[in-house]
């Protein structure tokens, strides 16, 4: 079986979190990609550095040549993070005619196009997915399966540090310092939060996106960029009596020819999808020729969620670059799975009973339940008197076959009128 | 310039959908994939049919075989729907050595394996992004983008015609009768709803996401089926009163080994993104192992939406599969656009100002507002009497520039004490 040999630059919090994947679901990938993707070296500082999780210390190496040099390896990785020294790294590697991925925005966002004319020139490719928004898909998505539409908007949470806080302070009224505290404390902003909270590390992501989304790559200074340090809990007030949550969005629009780029914190009405991306969540709004308004919601940021997206890169790369004695994926295996007994999934259930309105039978009714092992959580019962009464109870998690038998019972007391519904809840 | 010719069987709502894109945004496809498109026959029942927009009619034919045996054609789009004589048109078409790309999700759901065997044997691709929630591009996300990760659990609002009826009884506590009346009149149902309101239509898609999420083929007497006919405007109401919506959810879960499939009506919490998303939106929530949750959320059905994610599909075959002649586009365009300066960008704004209390002021602002074309929508003004009082602004639509200039004269008022905050507003 072929063997694809990554070389790693970086074992911070992505780099571990790509390791992880890679070692812990190798069988997984191996059965999509019909090959064998192997670390086979990566760059510390120091490899005797305590980490959390153990990594073959014959694999480290402190000499990016070692990895840049090395004839045997086919894509390299780049989670260094910075210009410098990671723009010379990824330009050594092309060179060297090997695929690059990175997470890194800060580069791609103002070296992008440098990068990829000499990707192109050497026949590699470059891969950034894992750049904006983390394990949210959107670049990829936007470059193929959007690609029947022209993107007329598109409107981003991409920052998850100053979603955190502006979250914190609209649900707890607390003010923009002790947010920006709490936030430092619970590790999703940095000592210093400048980056983060004045939106340069927002401002990185939307000229990705908009080269994405609109085929050009703009120049830092062409957008407007304000931070979220001057909202306070009055305006969160005043928002919310007009009926708006505040959002740092990322905003691009093309319309007449003509592009605006701009990142600020912005009024959007409370009941829009985006208005419900809480805490350190991201989300992406796109309007679309085509496809109209489609949103994408989920973790712009942390190990497994970044290194899922630097992993799914590695896997097109594989997939549809490198190819040669991988089998190309175009059809999803085909593998033999047990499947469930409805009786055996387990739910919690909304019931409505309807019963005479005699005395006891919700205790009667709850008597059942219990025989049969199923636990209530809460009961609404109303409208005493009237001749058919309903009662709604709320179970705790239990075995769709328990929860039959009990309701087989119940419909056998003389009290019970009818069973009104059963309905399935999920707190997914 | 390289030309892909494509055939397409049917042309009713999603053909005319994929004919009116391929046409009207022909430049910027080619722009794209390096290669023309085009639409070279169209099998139709009746060429004379009176149709809303304009087809020339020497390219509308009445026989499949100008079109399935037609060997110049690259590309077979099959939009007729149903079992027969779709699936014999697909056979035909990948024994001739075409790639097919389908929306038909009766058909994959049930005889997806089977065609897709006869395509690896014939070397060609079948894609069907279409044929789950129309726009979202959910299965080539599951399939590539998440390729890192082993899905755990697939929940989704997959049918837009119950997930308006229960919006609009949700929303206007009619009962089922009734909504299902006026979904009927406004077409987001059919005139025998059955295949919605039973969940047939909800299973098909259920099938096809299990297959990309699970990578296994089941049967249709494997998913558990329950349509929303039974749920009652009480159950609604319980339902809120306890802290959920109920919505009509396509579930699938991996655990021990062990697959669960079922549709059914469902209480999910109210704060959770799947129960914002309301009249005939789509939306799939996914948890993978890496990535967490995400959510994806769009148009599920209409012409130019459905169209948007089959000619996604054109695209990615010429570029991933036939190729030749095309450029393969691994990088965006470089195109050379124009940039918006600030002050021409037109927003909508909310404005604190903080003045001191004098008889008058407020008026001496609209003024000036109103002297800049500023146009105001609300003002909140509280605390009257006190030393520093907040007014609070929302101007209507209006540009940067005239609302800069005014915010400059409004700060020469002398009872004005300070501008508190300016934020942007977008409706989105």
């Amino acid at each position: 079986m072929k063997m694809i040999r990554v070389g790693m630059l970086g074992l911070g919090t992505v780099g571990s979190g790509v390791y992880k994947i890679l070692t812990e679901d190798q069988s997984q990938i191996q059965s999509k990609l019909g090959c064998r993707v192997e670390i086979a070296k990566i760059l510390v500082r120091d490899k005797k550095k305590f980490r959390d999780f153990s990594v073959p210390e014959d694999i480290l190496v402190t000499d990016p040549k070692l990895i840049l040099e090395d004839e045997t390896i086919d894509i390299v990785v780049e989670l260094i993070g910075g210009i410098d020294p990671a723009k010379a790294h990824i330009l050594k590697a092309i060179e060297n005619g090997k695929h690059v991925v990175t997470a890194n925005k800060a580069l791609i966002s103002q070296h992008g196009d440098e990068i990829e004319d000499a990707a192109q020139a050497c026949g590699v490719t470059v891969r950034y997915e894992a750049s904006v928004c983390g394990g949210i898909p959107i670049l990829s998505t936007l470059q193929e399966a959007l690609s029947a539409n022209r993107i007329q908007e598109v409107f981003g949470i991409v920052n998850g540090t100053t979603n955190y806080i502006l979250t914190k302070m609209s649900n707890e009224k607390v003010d923009f310092k002790q947010a920006l505290e709490e936030a430092q404390q619970k590790g999703y902003a940095e000592a210093d939060p400048t980056s983060d909270v004045e939106a340069f590390d927002a401002l990185y992501k939307l000229l990705i996106l908009a080269k994405f989304s609109f085929n050009t790559q703009a120049e830092h200074s062409l957008v407007y960029r304000e931070g979220i340090t001057n909202i306070s809990i009055n305006d969160i007030q005043y928002a919310e009596e007009l009926g708006y949550k505040i959002k740092l969005l990322a905003i691009g629009k093309e319309s007449d020819g003509q592009i605006e780029l701009r990142v600020h914190p912005t009024l959007i009405p409370k009941e829009h999808p985006l208005a419900s991306v809480g805490d350190a969540y991201n989300a992406v709004y796109v309007k679309g020729s085509a496809v109209g308004s489609l949103m994408f919601y989920g973790r712009g940021a942390g190990s497994l969620p970044t290194g899922s997206a630097v992993v799914g890169d590695i896997m097109y790369l594989v997939n549809h670059e490198i190819g040669n004695g991988c089998h190309i994926y175009n059809r999803p295996a085909a593998a033999i799975k047990a499947f469930k007994n409805m009786r055996d999934t387990k739910s919690t259930y909304y019931i409505r009973v309807i019963v005479k309105d005699i005395p006891g039978v919700l205790g009667r009714i709850a008597t059942v339940f219990g025989k049969h092992s199923v636990s209530l959580a809460s009961i609404i019962q109303k409208d005493v008197g009237s001749d058919q009464v309903p009662i709604v109870f709320l179970t705790h998690e239990t075995l769709e076959g328990n929860l039959q038998n009990a309701i087989d019972e119940i419909t056998d007391i003389p009290e019970v009128h009818t069973i009104g519904n059963i309905i399935r809840v999920d707190h997914l």
